[in-house]
Order: structure tokens, then sequence, then C-alpha cells
């Protein structure tokens, strides 16, 4: 549903809604009996959840996409990802944390090889350690280009951000990057008349860019993409009347959160920690949202164990959220990381949707191949849960008489 | 699917469809046994019916969304709820059955109490009793203004209906009712230039019947909201080439199904006396839409028996439809309305889908839990039935070479 429709029919309410989104969630089997990391999981207080709660799969983007985390959270929270698109240089700034203002102008860039002809050789400068990138960011950081401020922040081997601060900047400026070996970096330009100043800014930076790397090989130039102005997107709050809470530990998904308008709690790495910070923050929020992160990170590494034991992890918390007598409680995650694959999939997710006056399936056992048979279907749209959510936490007028 | 799209592959046929609709048909479980009102209910022809249909839960406005009657019906007769949305005066007409013509503009009003300062101290006039609002109603009656004839009809309590007729008139107008108290009803406006001559009408109006009403606190202003005319929709015999006819007691089911062009046949409220209605008509039509009220009313009252006997009455009358020989039946709801919640909800609804040419699914029940299961899917969009029906008519073409 569009937000918009769902805005009109938003009433108050002093209800308590949690979302426990375990990133990379959804997995595959690996072993011999063919069960999947979560359906491998000994988890007694999330099986008698999804026994009084209705199951389903979600899909955040659409069928065999593969959701970056970036798309997997806004689709839980109800914004469509096609829709609602974030430029690559705002996602850089918000994976390292970096405080975006109104105006800013973010781009990523990567550190590359070219050879005398200017022709690249290596996009990605043999993938230079951290340090060395940190190394070069000083000596970049020394260019000074009249009317802009240009912030350089290492991000990780090869990769850096650029924030543009300034009067009269624009977004509105291609990709440097040539994306092929054997091709000169592509010119700046403007998109329209009102980037010219931009397009004019960063063509003189690249240009003393390239003087200052000259024979720091393999880092001897930048390639610059994903131009981009943190979006005005409506808040939550706006959308849907909540006072959120984000409880994230990792930069990424702080970032996201923050972009919907949510508080961000201090918290700390350990499932445990977050659930601390949830009780101490209890009465001050209509709505939580718990990342956890290491379902994901344990299934990019290939480690089926360690993903199984995440689950578990959470698992023994969950007593301590009922506790606190929400009034709604969302299991899932924001798209699939198969210890298989070691990597994000487009498996659709494993749900469990609980209220007082949701209508429990037949579904007794939270896993994949159990979640198919579940009320919320087998492969719905990630988008509807938080419609689904408000309704669930009595937030939702009829709509026509 | 578009209507349009629909309507060119519509073809010829004599064959019959019933819509069984028990209004408000879905629940939830209220007794230790978990059952619903459905499944608790003995129904050995539905569950038989269920065994040789195809089964599954339909979604009338989207995931979330309570719906009121209007949207719950167009949906399942095949109109986008969403894209086919009735101004809250035609609604108001509808459910007393007033026979709007194509030009009048209704709009609803409610009785209201301003102070001294004329500021809005209650949006309800105390809810008056419906004797007071008749004798306030003739009062207003007698207000005459030049160019236009004004209808004011009673709804119930403080509620009125209001229709203007008259050559040059407009809908193009917005709401009196401040949505608050402490503030003056607000100054009816044109929307657009060829609204302003019934703008001045309606101030007028609400000038002459704030002298009229003086002193008759608490009932001594009126507030007017939704003015709407009949919208002009395709009717179900250009959409799908189906000869209606409409089964229902109630005026607002009346109201919904003329809006769509069904021919109204005269019955009673018991379910057996509108079973005589259909086969007194059999021969007549090829569609017939049969309204099932007490279901719904039962479940607002929370009354969860009441609702269990209501689905067992109309159990007991599906011989009598077989004895016709229909080729198509569908049963369900148009909203679920739970006894425990007391009101319509979100849930979806169940519904079996039966002709000699469905596939039948392995449900052998009707009843929530068991629909899930079904081919139509547990969660699938209302607006996919008619199209479904049409299908198993043998009414639609294939669609390309």
């Amino acid at each position: 549903m569009d937000l918009d429709f769902i805005k009109k029919l938003i009433k108050p309410s002093d209800t308590k809604i949690v979302f426990l989104v375990m990133d990379g969630l959804g997995g595959l089997p690996i072993k011999e009996n063919g069960l999947t990391e979560l359906e491998t999981a000994n988890t007694p207080n999330l099986d008698s959840l999804s026994a009084k709660g209705v199951c389903g799969l979600q899909q955040p983007v659409g069928p065999g996409i593969t959701p970056g985390s970036g798309p997997g959270h806004l689709a839980l929270f109800g914004y469509d990802p096609v829709k609602y698109q974030v430029g690559r240089g705002v996602l850089s700034a918000l994976g390292i944390n970096f405080d975006l203002q109104p105006k800013d102008i973010a781009c990523r860039g990567n550190f590359c090889t070219v050879d005398e002809n200017g022709l690249v050789t290596d996009r990605r400068a043999g993938r230079i350690p951290t340090e060395k990138n940190k190394e070069l960011c000083e000596l970049l950081k020394r260019i000074d280009i009249p009317g802009v401020d240009i912030i350089i922040e290492t991000v990780k081997e090869y990769r850096i951000l650029l924030v543009w601060r300034g009067e009269g900047l624009s977004e509105n400026i291609n990709d440097t990057d040539p994306q092929a070996l054997g091709k000169k970096p592509l010119q700046p330009k403007s998109g329209s008349q009102s980037a010219e100043k931009m397009a004019r800014i960063v063509n003189d930076f690249l240009n003393k860019a390239s003087d200052t790397l000259s024979g720091h090989q393999p880092a001897n130039m930048i390639l610059l993409r994903g131009f981009s102005q943190k979006p005005n997107w409506p808040t939550m709050k706006e959308s849907f009347g909540l006072n959120c809470a984000a409880i994230a530990a990792y930069p990424m998904y702080r970032g996201i959160a923050k972009l919907l308008g949510m508080n961000m709690l201090e918290t700390g790495e350990t499932i445990s920690y977050e659930f601390n910070t949830l009780e101490k923050n209890w009465t001050d929020f209509d709505f939580f949202y718990v990342h956890i992160k290491k379902t994901d990170s344990s299934g990019e590494d290939g480690k089926f164990d360690k993903k199984v034991a995440v689950i578990e992890e959470l698992d023994k918390e969950i007593p301590r959220l009922f506790d606190l007598n929400p009034d709604v409680i969302v299991v899932s995650g924001d798209h699939s990381t198969p210890s298989l694959l070691k990597y994000h999939s487009w498996h659709p997710v494993p749900t469990i949707l609980w209220s007082k006056q949701c209508r429990a399936d037949k579904v007794t056992k939270f896993g994949e191949r159990h979640c198919i048979t579940g009320g919320l279907g087998p492969r719905y749209p990630s988008c509807d849960l938080m419609p689904l959510a408000l309704a669930n936490a009595m937030r939702l007028e009829k709509f026509g008489a």
C-alpha cells in the first residue's frame, strides 16, 4: 500500500510494536540432514511464538531479487525499496556513520591504477590496505578548491567517501568510473545547467588529485561514483504516527534508521546488551527496531554452526521481551544470507507476526519450510508487514464506511 | 486486473454465477478450544462444497486495512476499492436507500452544539435521539433557497442527509466540520470557479439553519461533510456482460448493488426468504448477489454463538442452491467481523469457489485455518474473485493467440 494511503488511516494509540530483525536470517541446508540454519537451531521460545502468531516468508524487493541491507530494511519498515532508493554516496556516508547535512553531496571514491597514458589498469588499486588509504587521504585533504569544502574519509581498503559542502552544488553529475579496464576515467559532466558549477569543481579536484597521487602506484588516481544527496523522505513518525527507536550497533543500520527519523539508542554489540537497552527505554517509544547483526556476518563467513548459535542466543532472550508486555512482535530478517552461498540471497525470509488479535495459523515451529504454510503466505511482499503490524497494534482506522 | 482488460475478453454464455456473501464472515477464536466462529459451526454442506471447490482467504483492500462495507463489496465484485471510492454523502444516501438522481449533490450532516461565540462544543450534539432529529429536520425543511431544492432526511441520532437538487450545482465544496472542538464551523468554499454558485447556496442555507436552530441546544447548528455526486462507474453489465440481481434486505447493500447497476429483487430478512427469492428469479438473471447480514451484526454485538448459528442457518440452505443447478458458486464475506473485536477487522476472509471445472485443492472443511493452504492463496486480493468466477463460468476468451 502507498504510504499516503496508510497515513490517512493512522489513529493514535499507546500500543507498542517491536521488530526483531535478524540480519540475513534466511538460509539453506548445507548438511546431510537437509536442514537450514534456522531449522537446525534449538528455539523453544521462537517456536512457541510461531505457534501463537501468524507466519510466512517475506520477499523484500521482488522475485529473485537479492536485497542489499538498505532495500531489505526499507521494505521491512514499509518503504517500497524500488521507489525509495538511496544513492551510493549517501549509502557510503551512512556506512561510516558520517553525519550528512541536508545540502551535502556525497559520492563514493575508489583508489585505482592508471598507466602512463591515463588508462585504468586496476579499478581497485590492488586492494591497497586501509592504512595506505589513510595516508593517501591525508594528501588529498590538502587539495583546495575555492567555493567548496571537500571532506574526505577513509572507508576500507581502496574505498573512500567524499562529501562536497557549499552553496550551489548539485548531485546531477555522472560517475567517472568507466567500469572497464583500458579506458580513461570519464570526465565529470553536469546533467543540467544548474550542475555546471559542480562539474567544474569536481573536474578541478580530479586534476589536482591526479597530480597529488602521481607516483603513488598502485593508487595513483581515483574514480567517483554515486553523487547523491540525503533523501527527504517522510519519517516513520510522519508516515505511521510512531515514535521510533533503533537499537543497532553497526553504523549502516543506524544510518538507515536515521534516514527514517528513528531515534538512536546507545547500545552494545551483544544481543543481551541490546535487550538491556530495550528494557531501559521501554516506556519512551512506540516502536522498537532491534537489529541482530551476527546472523548475517556468520552467514557471509560460511559459518553454518555459528549462525545457528546466534539464532539460539536470540531465542534465549525472548522471555525478557514478553516480560515487557509488548502489543505486537515481528521476528524476521532484512534478507537471507545462507552460509552455503556466503552472501546475501534472494530467498524469502521467515517471519512471525504476533499480537493478541492476530489470527494464529497452524505453524508451530519457526523455520523456512514451516513458514511456507503460514497465514502470511510463502512469498509475500515485505512492505505488507508494517501495515499489518499497525493493524494488529489497533493503530489503523477502517477504510470507507 | 483492470476492468477494461477483462471487458475485452468477455464472451456471451448462459451460465449462472451465485455469490453468497456472509457479511463479516471471518472471525477469531474466543474460547478455550481456539476455534473461530466459522470453525466452530457445524457446516456439512459448506464443508462438502469446500472439498469440491478451491479455497483461500481474500484481502479486500490491502494488508492490514479494515474495510468498510462499501470497499469490501466493491472488491468482491471486481472493482478496486482504492480506485472506486464513494463520497460520504453518497454513502449516506445509499444507507437510507435514497434514490439519488445523476445531478444530485449529497452530503452528510451532523447536528452539533455551538456556544454563544459560535464555537463548536460538541460535534454530535450530545447524540440527540432520532425523534428529536426528525423534529428539527421538519424545521430545516422550511428553509427556502432560490434556485435549489434541498431535501433533508433523518438518518439516525445526530446524523442527517442533505441532497441538493437543481441546475449548475457542484460537489467541489469543502467540509464545514472543523473536526475539532473550540473552533467555528468552516465556511463552505468553492474548490473551482464552477462551484461558486454552490458555495453561495450552501452558505445561505447554513446562515438560515443557524437562525432556525438557535435556541434548540444541544442541536443548535449543523456541520456538513462529504459533498459528492453519484459516481458514474461502469455497471457490471458493461464490465462483465452479466445481467445481475441483488438479493439484499438492508439499504446499504442494496445501495452498493444499485451503484453497479444490479437489479434489485424484493426479499425478506431471513436467509430462507432470500433463497425463496433466488428460486423465484432463477431463470431471469446470470449473476446473483445474495447478502447475509446477520453474521456481521452478531459479530458486532460480540455474540460468538449467534454468529455460529447464522452460519449454520446458511449451511442448511445450500442444498436448495444446488437444486437450481448453478454453474459457479462463490461463498465468502465482504470483510471479517470477529466477535472478539466487535468490529470490522483486517483479517482475510475465507472463500470457496466452486464450478464443474475448478481445480479442487486439498481443503475439506470451510474454516479460516483450513483455507490457508487452499488453491486461491492465504491472502489473495479480493478483486481476483470476479475474473476467476467469470473464467469458471466459461465467460472469458483466451488472451492473445
